[in-house]
């Protein structure tokens, strides 16, 4: 690229940015000189852009909270982290699913406590697996879980066939999945149709067996229902990374329930996101230089 | 088969072989009418054989005890279930990897504790792990590695490349493994060659980022050396489903440190051995009855 792209990483400088950009040939420079502004702190901070930036990117794959500051304009292109985050968040889901099954939180609690241990240890293998919202988590999970022994449920909206999977259903058909499945993993957007897809019903639905996995967002399990039916052991446990509310309160009978698997919504971790968001933003500036189509192009009218 | 094998279990009934056993149409018998023995009990309880028992099945893949009791005799056949359990062992072994790299013990123990976990949550993908003792468990173990994005390095006896594996090297050059991987899978068995292969100069050689597992047996490990290291920082972290001795006293530092997961010898659960068996004892009475080589014939001499 010998007429180098200018480009302005804010509000702080960040390593594995700017080595993505060196790696192309780009220049960095202020947010004056710059043709795109690589965003990596809050909406609340978010600058006047002069005309000349021709493209935004931001880090993160959920952009609410921009669209809420109504910072995203349609006078240039703007880019999320759509997508660049799945293998993470796909494998923290499988991490979560085998923790439950093989008793990883009993383990960590009691200690060589081997008889309860080992009689509720089950297998991934040879289960069924059904994956709510089956966009790119799921395209980076079904693999793994395939490879695992596992056979896949996948639900999206259209019900286009995913690759993978044994059987997809379109998202109007979910509560047929309860009853067919060992296990599901959570990984749709928030929104109006999946609040509450947990509930008291599609529990009541699950095999006693079942682990759930939630690594999509809190809302979509009415978490009281959940807390009902872990105690009434109608499924075997739940693995959250996202709650609701999110930490839950220090009360909170989820803290306290032996067949419940916590993490602090780490599945794409915070501290990690520029070193995982590095590659993607090379090739993006790869793209742009060639007046190639970007990845991960914000669509406007859609917040997710 | 009209003309029906006559098999019998033994010490005590159980389901699951049973209906494996009706499943290919031959027929429970006493062992005084026996061609075949089922032995699901220990070998201090082992009957004398009647001559017209062919074929000895046992439940487990380790014989020793049934060796060191002399019971196996060269009158006849005998089968281990060596490989039967390969894929609940790869899968425990995949699950304590990631509950390590992924932090689900810190999670379980200490609740929201947000900023330290995601700086401490690791990724599998793009990572690097060794199989010592590349045999059954490895080859289920490789392709969940592979499909969860990572590289193995595979260590057998020979040598010969390990179908899936980057890299194979013969046990002889295991050293050259501790500083070209990221994580080590301990899967061989306990042998003069394999005792403390885990010790303070392979731990120093590892990056300070590993997770070491251990679905093998206990002394794999020198559990002294492996305090030290886990003490001062020199590896991440350690999941064991084994430990010298077996469980570790209750005033062993290993229950003590954070970065320590233990489950209770519980890869292969022995509540569920007869189910696992199952479908192998099916597949081996068919192959009885056809005059095939049987699946895990014992070798003489060779006691694991």
């Amino acid at each position: 690229m010998s007429d180098a792209l200018q480009v302005a990483i804010e509000p702080t400088r960040d390593e594995h940015l700017a080595a993505a950009v060196q790696s192309v040939g780009a220049r960095i420079v202020g947010l004056g000189e710059a043709r795109i502004l690589v965003w990596i702190g809050p909406p609340s901070e978010f600058p006047d852009l002069p005309d000349h930036v021709e493209w935004v990117a931001l880090k993160t794959a959920g952009i609410e909270d921009f669209v809420t500051a109504g910072v995203i304009d349609n006078r240039r292109i703007w880019t999320n982290a759509s997508g660049f985050y799945a293998e993470n968040v796909a494998e923290h889901a499988l991490a979560l699913l085998l923790a439950g099954l093989r008793q990883i939180n009993s383990a960590v609690l009691r200690h060589w406590d081997k008889q309860p241990i080992d009689t509720a240890v089950r297998s991934l293998h040879s289960s069924t697996v059904a994956i709510i919202g089956a966009g790119g988590i799921a395209a980076s999970l079904i693999p793994r879980l395939t490879a695992s022994g596992a056979r896949v449920i996948a639900v999206n909206r259209s019900g286009r066939p995913v690759d993978g999977a044994a059987v997809t259903l379109p998202s109007a058909r979910t509560d047929e999945v309860w009853g067919q499945t060992d296990h599901v993993v959570l990984a749709a957007p928030a929104t109006a149709e999946t609040h509450h897809l947990i509930n008291a019903k599609s529990l009541a639905t699950l095999p006693a067996h079942a682990w759930v996995v939630n690594v999509a967002r809190g809302p979509l399990v009415d978490q009281n229902a959940l807390v009902a039916a872990l105690r009434d052991g109608q499924i075997a446990g739940a693995a959250l990374d996202v709650t609701d509310p999110e930490p839950p309160a220090d009360d909170d009978p989820l803290w306290s329930l032996p067949n419940v698997i916590i993490t602090p919504h780490v599945a794409n971790p915070a501290s990690g996101l520029t070193r995982v968001m590095a590659p993607f933003l090379a090739e993006n500036l790869r793209r742009f230089a060639a007046g190639e189509i970007l990845l991960s192009v914000v669509e406007p009218g859609r917040d997710y």
